[in-house]
């Protein structure tokens, strides 16, 4: 939510769909910007805030926003009740900053919904056994909303964001991108997993656990537009099995642009070289990625992983620190490539889906360094200076931008 | 609080009576300008928000505050921990926006406490008996302040504000004003009361309640300042019996610029009908202060009143609405009075304060619109003109500029 314009928009369209006889659980996020001005301000005092501390600062920008959504609901004649994670009570563990919500009571909801109250519930936070808010991280709101619906065993769970929808790829990089009507969990992962980022990946994996349907759509539409236009937008994330199979064999080309890529040469073939390379770049809290060792030559091998390229020169760093431990020959690295992956769970029942997308891009004269797959994808890693020709080409090659 | 400079400076202050082997507990207000920001984002979305919801918004303020305070503690090598009201718990009534505490927990706090840590508590709210987010309204962090202290048995209350403490008069007003080493309750609650606006009304008589010494001192001194300089500065709110008695009659010269006095001429004098002329104003959410009612003549009186400037016209109206039903003549009004007193526990024993006071205002050629008494303070009504003058006078000839 923005300004109280947008607060304002919001509780128009929430009232629409409590008009139409619907009872509503609503889980607002904070204001934008409030976030990161909170977190600014504890770190103007300190590098590394206790982490308690922080969620206790930072909830409180989700509880501004209940607040003001409860007040611009009573502002056009309904009835509205603002919680924070506490009251409600959503029960997390202690892991603050990055907790996980445990369980839901859904008694006092429950009583209001059946009083005709519309609920407003902070999203983004919980509290512990021993009484401490704690937060789920970035992009908890989707999370608890997520939760909410579970435990409320709602019909579906509406996330508004500020796309409207998830497309094929990109459509900033491919102007044909079609947004999908539906996409399997699976797809869903992959896609938010491998860049497409409209949904926070735990709220996919909340949403898959407990099969809620769970629709992506615009925050940013008319609030006013017809109910059923608005209920039949947007992508659905559906849970029924297989829904793609007689479909396309590829549902959308993911991409991410900043790659970086480590190869740690001639290091000995022994039981546990995996970790000795790894277990430092984890400890330095680097997230890796793809990762691939090649069959070892005279008891020697190479073993190579993505990083964020973010995290390039400390993992580097990290990494020449133990090269004498792990006998390492040497290390080399290219923090200037991209990943890009074909998904589908499709893929499945199609041969060939591989071999397409390695002619195409062998066609446009594109050189593969690294490969990867899984059940439902296929992710290759190039020079990021193609990335855009290879979206568009395995796009085209596709079919993508045709309804099917 | 202020920026985060103002915070770092809070968390040195505390730091040093920590280091002196003090047991601390804090109660911080919000920072500068947030609750007017938080209240003013409701008020875009309606006019009159309901109390509930604004105690869940304005609530907040303080919690980002208490977080801030103890990240900024952390930083320089103390333990501390934070609270919201409703963690501690510090029990309220359900009375949102002007809530009352009812209890204090403090079992949490003793054991955080003898483990060493400071504890910082949100001022200002609490939790009622169904779970809600409940303040106590403007300024209600010193009451806060004063409950936790009492609750803690503490050995005083320190209450830090942007004034070194209470003065014999506004410094502004009269540059001679001193600053005065301790007041008594009641002469702080009339002080207070009479414009001073020193420390909130509730927090003084809550302190009185309790017998919590109670010292208000300047948040705006070097943090760094000798310990002793410190516990020895500002002005300590006193709760030994008639410790003026042998010191000055008058401890200081209080005023309210902002009143207006309205009069209802002849009305009959019947049982009820003060009431029926201040109940449709108490309805109006208007606070009477100065209330006199004349001798009768025929059956008729005249009824005067003061009420805040801002509220004139409202009141006028009022009234006007009522006139008839009442059968008063007419209804005269004055918005350009302020109120001087003279305000002292050893009043009691002095005799000739009244009579000092209006010579001197009458040597000044000003005219006693209207007079009240009290044991502790004698308040006139003049024109607003004279004010100045008129406290000037007084502090003058009752010796308040040198020390006792």
């Amino acid at each position: 939510m923005g300004s109280t314009e947008r607060i304002k928009n919001v509780a128009r369209r929430v009232a629409k769909w409590h008009d139409a006889g619907y009872q509503i659980v609503v889980v607002p996020s904070a204001m934008s910007g409030e976030t990161n001005r909170l977190l600014g301000l504890a770190n103007e005092l300190m590098a590394q805030p206790d982490p308690r501390e922080l969620d206790m600062l930072a909830s409180t920008g989700e509880q501004v926003s209940v607040a003001l959504l409860s007040i611009a609901l009573h502002a056009i004649g309904k009835q509205a009740v603002s919680y924070a994670g506490w009251q409600v009570a959503i029960k997390t563990d202690s892991a603050y900053t990055k907790a996980r919500i445990q369980s839901i009571d859904d008694a006092k909801v429950r009583r209001d919904l059946d009083a005709g109250k519309i609920v407003i519930i902070t999203g983004f936070q919980g509290v512990d056994d021993v009484g401490n808010i704690a937060t789920l991280g970035r992009g908890g709101s989707d999370t608890s909303a997520v939760a909410v619906a579970v435990a409320m065993k709602a019909q579906e769970c509406l996330i508004y964001t500020d796309v409207d929808g998830v497309y094929t790829t990109d459509p900033r990089v491919v102007s044909e991108a079609r947004r999908l009507k539906t996409v399997t969990f699976e797809e869903m992962l992959e896609m938010a997993s491998l860049g497409s980022k409209v949904l926070q990946i735990r709220s996919v994996e909340f949403a898959g656990n407990y099969k809620m349907p769970t629709r992506v759509l615009s925050s940013l539409t008319d609030p006013m537009i017809p109910l059923e236009v608005e209920a039949a937008s947007g992508t659905l994330i559906s849970f029924e099995e297989d829904t793609n199979m007689e479909q396309a064999a590829i549902t959308g080309i993911a991409f991410n642009r900043d790659e970086a890529k480590i190869t740690v040469l001639g290091v000995p073939d022994r039981p546990g070289i995996a970790y000795q390379i790894l277990g430092p770049i984890a400890d330095a809290n680097v997230e890796v990625d793809m990762i691939i060792q090649n069959q070892s030559v005279d008891g020697k091998t190479d073993f190579t992983f993505t990083v964020p390229r973010g995290e390039f020169a400390k993992s580097m760093d990290v990494l020449r620190g133990v090269k004498e431990h792990i006998g390492a020959a040497s290390i080399v690295g290219d923090a200037k490539v991209s990943k890009v992956s074909v998904v589908g769970v499709g893929m499945r029942s199609h041969v060939g889906i591989a071999s397409t997308m390695f002619r195409t891009l062998s066609e446009e004269g594109i050189n593969i360094k690294m490969i990867s797959t899984s059940e439902i994808k296929i992710s290759v890693l190039i020079d990021e200076k193609y990335m855009e020709l290879a979206v568009r080409a395995l796009h085209k090659v596709f079919d993508l931008e045709k309804e099917v």
